[in-house]
């Protein structure tokens, strides 16, 4: 690397997503180069990033090849091709999260696994190879399967009220869950550093609505200041026993008998995490990157007391995008808008979000209440040109 | 324009220095296209603009050619050719600032000239054509001589106490100011748009170290509400009766009388407004763009108390640029660091800014210090390898 020392340092991210757009324009403030890799050529990244190539990956060539010219190679979404991440660990890129922490991460099984080896407290459960396994857990309903590997914004995770749901259940490998009587789904954003360092950002709540897509996020979370600190502990704990380096998402459930479990995790920056843009000292795009280029970690600390909207296209509408209502939110104090530069709409898909801050809770749910309302993404055509 | 109704919109920016850079940065948010053009194939935005080209702001037939596919079209500094603009303006793109403004800013005669003949509070001046007129205005001393064309960053600027400072004085068309017996300097930031609505940031106070050289920025400024107050009112005057459209920022003198007097005007986002990023509710740079693309302007509200420090070229150093200090700086809590990008530093090269924020004013005079006793941008030959 000598010869090298007067070369641009150069952060390598595996996806092109609006994860990763967010984390090269926290990195413009810290001078930071980077080189994306995403399938999709009009990907977020696209033309933010220093060196942006189309491939896929989940191919071991294809990242490879990508990885080989990078200082510290990092990932915005975690399904990847870990064998190439670790070869290129084994020939000197510093790869953070650590690969092997992705692998286990990517399985739903293997990350229930890792809770109940390591005394992360995790909702009972049993592991299954296919759907007919299902009849030899019938004592163990309601329980919730999940598939091992693919499940992705609420795909994937079937609930079992009883045997009459057998039926449509996921034949192939995952997890069957006993059933939380949940009071409250949280969750913590934390970092860990190569030095050990750790900064936990405080928990935020998840509320949800009709599907299983996020409604809206309150920071903080409305809970007892010890179920707060058990739940900090937990991470903590987790990203301890994992020796991560990175920012690690964990998602909590509060139970109905006040226990605090760990849900799922995510080696990434994550979508519960957005308002710390605007609503913490530091936010969850920066923390990642202090976390894996060996700097000190920010204070996690709430500045204003915030909410997050997912700005999600419109069903009924597909095509080129269009904002309708854009200026009247904006025209509201304290309402931030993220647009993720995805020139196509469909249903549900995430186009952006938007943070909204307030010191009063009340103005807080009026403001969400009139972003839901107003900022709609549809398409021109419907719109009959009038934009 | 029907047939391209669905083409990207493009926005134009003529230079492409560190406040193109975060003005591109905060219109990621808004799925902004940028187009920037600057003399320097490294300038700080030449890896984030989705075009950027290489050429004299200066040049007719450059700026022409530039402008010919832009929707709209800004500036980021104002020594760019106002002849190209106004021909674009009568073609049809949208310039704003307007280039008849732009042009009357650029030179400090008739920005003077503009303030007396709209009653704009500004301290008495005469112009002059050269050096030998100087004779004819031994009673008007003390005064300050102001090049008319081409001063910045304190170039072009001097203090004539008398007769005997003649000699050194500058022999070209200029201004000659009373010198106004100072209490304190404090900017305005003020955004117009084309609605006619308008917002001012409150002001902010500029706290001079030995070179006329920003030494930090303290916001909010610490003046009384009626001095605050005329002010505002004076900047608000200022744009309505330029009928101004994009962001001017507003340097005034609080005089020791207590009059309240326009220093001079510059037609862009500037560097008293930095802090805005954090500090503000809106950003100068947010509140520029909403300004020229006919958006609703956003609150220009203080969250929290801020200062802003320019981070220069170390004296003495010259090369590619390292960033002592960066760590110890950003391990504390609400400092915030926006480096710009360039490679090489030179002495009081303009190589980023820090933005403070604290409730407590003496934290925040704590902070201020440890930033410029720490964080020093030197080069590596010097620091024999150790970054």
């Amino acid at each position: 690397m000598q010869e090298q020392a007067d070369k641009q340092f150069k952060l390598g991210v595996l996806g092109g997503g609006q994860l990763g757009r967010m984390l090269i324009q926290s990195g413009i403030n810290l001078n930071l180069y980077t080189k994306v890799l995403d399938p999709d050529p009009s990907a977020p990244c696209s033309n933010l990033a220093d060196e942006f190539v189309v491939g896929a990956l989940t191919e071991y060539k294809t990242v490879m090849q990508f990885g080989e010219d990078v200082d510290v190679l990092t990932i915005e979404i975690e399904n990847v091709n870990t064998e190439a991440l670790e070869e290129l660990e084994r020939q000197g890129v510093k790869v953070y999260p650590q690969p092997s922490l992705i692998r286990m991460i990517q399985d739903k099984r293997t990350q229930k696994q890792f809770y109940r080896e390591n005394d992360i407290p995790t909702s009972d459960f049993f592991l299954i190879s296919d759907k007919k396994e299902l009849e030899d857990f019938k004592n163990f309903l309601p329980a919730v399967q999940k598939i091992g590997k693919g499940g992705y914004d609420g795909r994937g995770v079937l609930k079992l009220k009883d045997e009459s749901d057998f039926e449509e259940a996921f034949d192939a490998p995952s997890v069957l869950e006993k059933l939380v009587d949940i009071e409250k789904e949280i969750s913590i954003i934390i970092a860990r550093n190569k030095k050990g360092e750790t900064k936990a950002f405080p928990p935020v709540e998840l509320v949800y609505h009709d599907a299983n897509l996020v409604d809206y996020l309150l920071g903080p979370a409305e809970i007892s200041e010890e179920v707060a600190q058990r739940a900090e502990e937990i991470a903590t704990d987790l990203v301890n026993k994992m020796e991560f380096v990175g920012l690690l998402a964990v998602e909590l459930f509060v139970a109905k008998d006040g226990k605090v479990l760990v849900n799922e995790i995510a080696p990434r920056t994550h979508n519960s995490g957005h308002q710390t843009i605007e609503a913490n000292y530091t936010s969850q795009f920066e923390q990642h990157l202090r976390a894996i280029l060996d700097m000190p970690l920010g204070s996690t600390k709430l500045r204003t007391p915030s909410a997050m909207v997912n700005v999600l296209g419109e069903p009924g509408y597909e095509g080129k995008a269009v904002y309708e209502g854009l200026n009247e939110v904006l025209a509201q104090e304290g309402i931030y808008v993220h647009l993720y530069g995805k020139l196509y709409t469909k249903p549900h898909r995430k186009m952006g979000h938007v943070t909204i801050i307030d010191e009063d809770k009340d103005k807080l749910l009026e403001k969400i209440n009139f972003v839901k309302e107003n900022l709609k993404v549809i398409t021109k055509e419907i719109e009959n040109g009038n934009d």
